[in-house]
């Protein structure tokens, strides 16, 4: 049961690039379970992988590919992560991208794969090359919506956003859809998120839009701090568009870089908010900071602790839990009697201390809601920081024990 | 229930340390709930406290206490950890000492205060005060066992080891009791331990040797990564016994610090083993690796994460878990090809792959164990390092999430 998030209604095309999907038999129950994104001649393509040692086959792959020619296919089956196989997997990933070269004719070095379930079994190479020509026979401009369902694993809804801004030379779309429910399963590893505009963004340029809007969005969210092997976000510039960005100082450039940050933070959330076990959706914001990392590290304190989260599950106020969680994470000449925190606008600690009109009931009352800011004023500086997560139930224990059995 | 732990058989006395204990009311059920510690003059104490930016107000009147006079009374209570309380905790923490001063005619400096239970609730002053003549009255040299008894909150047994070592002139003990429930609640504010042996050792060289005992120990276990308010460890040197310990050179230090170490461990690993919720004791052992931050990195990385901790509580041998959390813990020139891991004498994974004579139901048998070693080669180096923890169950949410209910 996902908080407080719904399908989204309507994906808008991005001209020049086309999605397909089909079924490789892989899904259980049957439904399809490949996704293709076909890109147009003179696309560009940036990347954010997992930064996990161990990542999967197909990670390595398509950061090779991506390092030496332009993308024309993308290639993403969900049910099996081809993780953990070694030389075999490897193998298997690089038949995968040959299949598809094969029925398009294309070179193999410009397709990507993308692989997301269960780590430790074989790929079905047979099974996924038999459905790529049902994949290229349905690509469409507006196949997002089938390729949002199309790349769940155990997520409970379809994922994605859309943004149109009006710039000088016409109206540029951003679309993006993902899949991941919360982190939580390396097994089922776990996160992907591919997006567009049309656009036309030189390479470096559009690198460095996409790790920034990662790092403000994917980046921020945590179930229980586990990456997987395969997390992978990709940006397309599909060029279609007559909006020209060709540095980080040109015109557009922090409008587009808005709509995709939007776009990337929607996608992120969803993901929180369809956590597996998850049964609030909270925004940890802290205030204050002499530097963002410093933000950062108490927010993820908070965020990561197994008691602030079990409490947020029991909708326990519990300001003793959070305190702890502030005056662990090692911030350097921290002065208690400038702390102060709230739960969405109730005041729960002032100086260090239990606020003094704070009240159970009140805390109570603001901790019963689906979706809680929890805001930490550090009072040492003035940057600011937010992450988001999910709380800690019987449920998450419950999926994550039986995951297997 | 504990997870392979009986309660200690017998405590030794420590010649110069005498124990009493009294009933001030905070405990429920009605019990013993404070406990007096008496030191013999001359004797030395050292300490190691929380390292929680918010301490408690007995952590610093503790720690302030200690560094201006040797003390001659330890007071505990359990119940109520005095934390959160600002001014009027510091305070509270004080009469308490003074209380103890006035009724044993010492400097009322030379008293340290502990408390561990509730954060946010104002101290009983005035029933701790009258409970302080019944402790003083039933001061004994063999109250170890009662005190161990006295200083819990959810513990479920009482915890207590004890060492006796001959040298050359003569037998010395070393003996220590402990209270704490896995660090899991900073509410119930959580870790303490008294130690106390009759060698005579100088102040510089027990602090020393207390430091060292309680990395390899107190330090090297987690529960949820949570640290709370009030953690301390003292260590008492009474000088009754006529061996002398006056540098970290001296004949007997390396026997000594061993048997301090060893009943350290003991204590560790028993709130590990009674941590709440807890059905398994788990040990993370890395080795090979570069020094040893980067094994202890890697140990806490797999001792921290949700996924491996549900997957030992449902007797899972997800060696793609623990994989996951090798993979992320942030080895710089990780070489996965050199990366094996055990469980038991088991071999899972070999060369970075799960190993070939590897079988789900080898892997379920050693699962299905109370006590399990998890080793790690990351073949990168020649250092160890081992942390102890438990697994995350559905009784952990339950009652971290319950708590205050």
């Amino acid at each position: 049961m996902a908080v407080g998030l719904v399908e989204p209604v309507r994906l808008e095309a991005v001209p020049g690039v086309r999605l397909g999907t089909a079924r490789s038999g892989a899904r259980r129950p049957a439904g399809d379970d490949v996704v293709l994104i076909e890109l147009t001649e003179g696309a560009h393509c940036a990347a954010v992988f997992t930064r996990n040692a161990f990542c999967a086959a197909p990670v390595v792959i398509a950061r090779t590919h991506l390092g030496r020619l332009a993308p024309r296919y993308l290639l993403v089956n969900a049910g099996n992560a081809n993780a953990g196989m070694g030389e075999q997997g490897l193998h298997d990933a690089v038949a995968c991208c040959k299949a598809v070269a094969h029925s398009t004719h294309c070179d193999a070095g410009r397709v990507l794969p993308f692989s997301t379930g269960v780590i430790g079994e074989r790929l079905a190479v047979d099974a996924l090359s038999g459905a790529i020509p049902q994949a290229l026979a349905t690509l469409r401009a507006d196949g997002w919506m089938a390729a949002a369902h199309a790349i769940r694993t155990t997520d409970t809804l379809a994922k994605g956003a859309s943004r149109q801004v009006a710039l000088g030379s016409g109206t540029v779309t951003v679309t993006g859809i993902c899949k991941g429910s919360g982190m939580i399963r390396p097994d089922m590893a776990t996160m992907l998120a591919f997006m567009a505009t049309d656009a036309s963004i030189e390479p470096s340029v559009l690198q460095h839009l996409l790790a920034g809007a990662v790092d403000q969005s994917f980046n921020r969210i945590t179930v229980d701090g586990d990456t997987s092997t395969n997390d992978a976000c990709v940006l397309i510039a599909s060029g279609e568009s007559p909006v020209v960005v060709d540095s980080i100082d040109a015109e557009h450039y922090a409008v587009l870089a808005r709509a995709v940050l939007e776009v990337s933070q929607h996608l992120a959330q969803s993901i929180v908010r369809d956590a597996e076990g998850a049964t609030k959706f909270i925004s940890v914001r802290v205030e204050r900071a002499r530097d963002e990392a410093e933000a950062l590290r108490v927010a993820y304190t908070i965020a990561h602790s197994p008691l602030v989260k079990t409490a947020f599950f029991a909708s326990d106020a519990n300001w003793g839990r959070i305190l702890a969680a502030v005056g662990r994470a090692g911030v350097s000449g921290l002065q208690i009697e400038r702390v102060n925190i709230h739960l969405n606008d109730l005041c729960i600690v002032r100086h260090g201390e239990r606020d003094a009109g704070y009240t159970e009931a009140a805390g109570q009352r603001v901790m019963s809601g689906e979706e809680i800011t929890v805001t930490v004023s550090l009072g040492g500086g003035t940057r600011d920081a937010a992450v988001w997560t999910s709380d800690l139930s019987h449920e998450y224990v419950r999926i994550n024990a039986e995951y297997r059995t």
